[in-house]
């Protein structure tokens, strides 16, 4: 196989993250994002909002690690962050994933693609905090957007957004600051169980 | 309001690109891709492929590129591209949404971000011509892995292709050699017409 056919079959694997569907809406409520939807909104995000990172950021690498850190879901599905259960077995079959998909890729881009979703994971750089720190709070300005639609499907309580959010800070004080007031209201008008 | 607050609501209106659903299928045939699905391929096509674009190019911008090249389409819908008539009124139509939708932002990202758009709209750049390359073979990509579904559907001829591609080379003439290769071949299958 060529070097450019192995780009492509990478290309055409990854379409499927198109189908990996997410437990928050859209903005409007009308649908449930997919995971592609939520990873170009992330990059964009990252192109406009990165003067708040609380340590210089190199953007391209910030959004090229946003674009691939779900890809790991086209086999291991999407693990709903407040289901607990499935996060017990989440790291294994992520791990897999990782090695398959990636592995798809000529080897000098399947090593940097896996070492920077190994990179997100671990959440330790610069880059990889502020990459954590907007995909915790996109979904948060969904579920805003939305009158707190999954989160009351869900009955969400606030103890656990705030630990699934324990290091949103670290990426950025002023992007956590918005988020916490946006969450402190949706706990205000009942969409987020005060407990 | 605030800087941030300018950011935001940029942010938030933005995810309406979601629901902007285009002409072709994900490569399974199972439904048709939205524009963030659309964008979030491209940009990553773009990390992969850049190597082949025919002059250097600066990677950051062309992703930021095409991550904003279809945001007009919130107001002005998705224009097929084989549909000549709603052709004639696309510029107009796609101006002010722009006017209307990057002006959301603090003035100087809504003039950086308008000018990238431009930019991409005008296919001068290398970053530009490569933008557009990927965004040509993207679809025909998605058509040949769905045996063409959408082409069969609209009963597209190869004339039509080779005209909407007419510059896919500019940006890239290995990515565009790749292309023609899919192209013929689903000629060959009946997918697309042979007029």
């Amino acid at each position: 196989m060529t070097r450019l056919e192995e780009q492509m079959n990478f290309i055409i694997e990854v379409d499927k993250l198109k189908n990996i569907i997410r437990q928050n809406y859209l903005c409007d409520g009308s649908r449930k994002e997919d995971d592609a939807d939520h990873s170009w909104h992330l990059a964009l995000m990252c192109v406009i909002l990165s003067e708040h990172a609380n340590e210089k950021i190199d953007v391209l690498k910030t959004i090229t690690m946003v674009l691939i850190h779900d890809i790991v879901e086209i086999d291991a599905g999407d693990t709903y962050a407040y289901d607990e259960k499935a996060h017990d077995s989440k790291r294994q079959r992520e791990l897999a994933a990782a090695d398959r998909i990636f592995n798809l890729l000529p080897k000098d881009q399947a090593k940097k693609m896996r070492d920077l979703w190994e990179e997100f994971e671990e959440g330790v750089t610069p880059e990889a905090k502020f990459a954590i720190t907007l995909d915790r709070m996109q979904p948060v300005l969904l579920n805003a957007s939305s009158n707190g639609k999954s989160w009351r499907e869900h009955q969400v309580k606030l103890s656990q957004i705030l630990s699934r959010n324990e290091t949103t800070h670290e990426g950025s004080e002023v992007l956590w600051e918005f988020e916490k007031e946006m969450i402190y209201k949706n706990v205000k008008n009942g969409n987020i169980i005060d407990a």
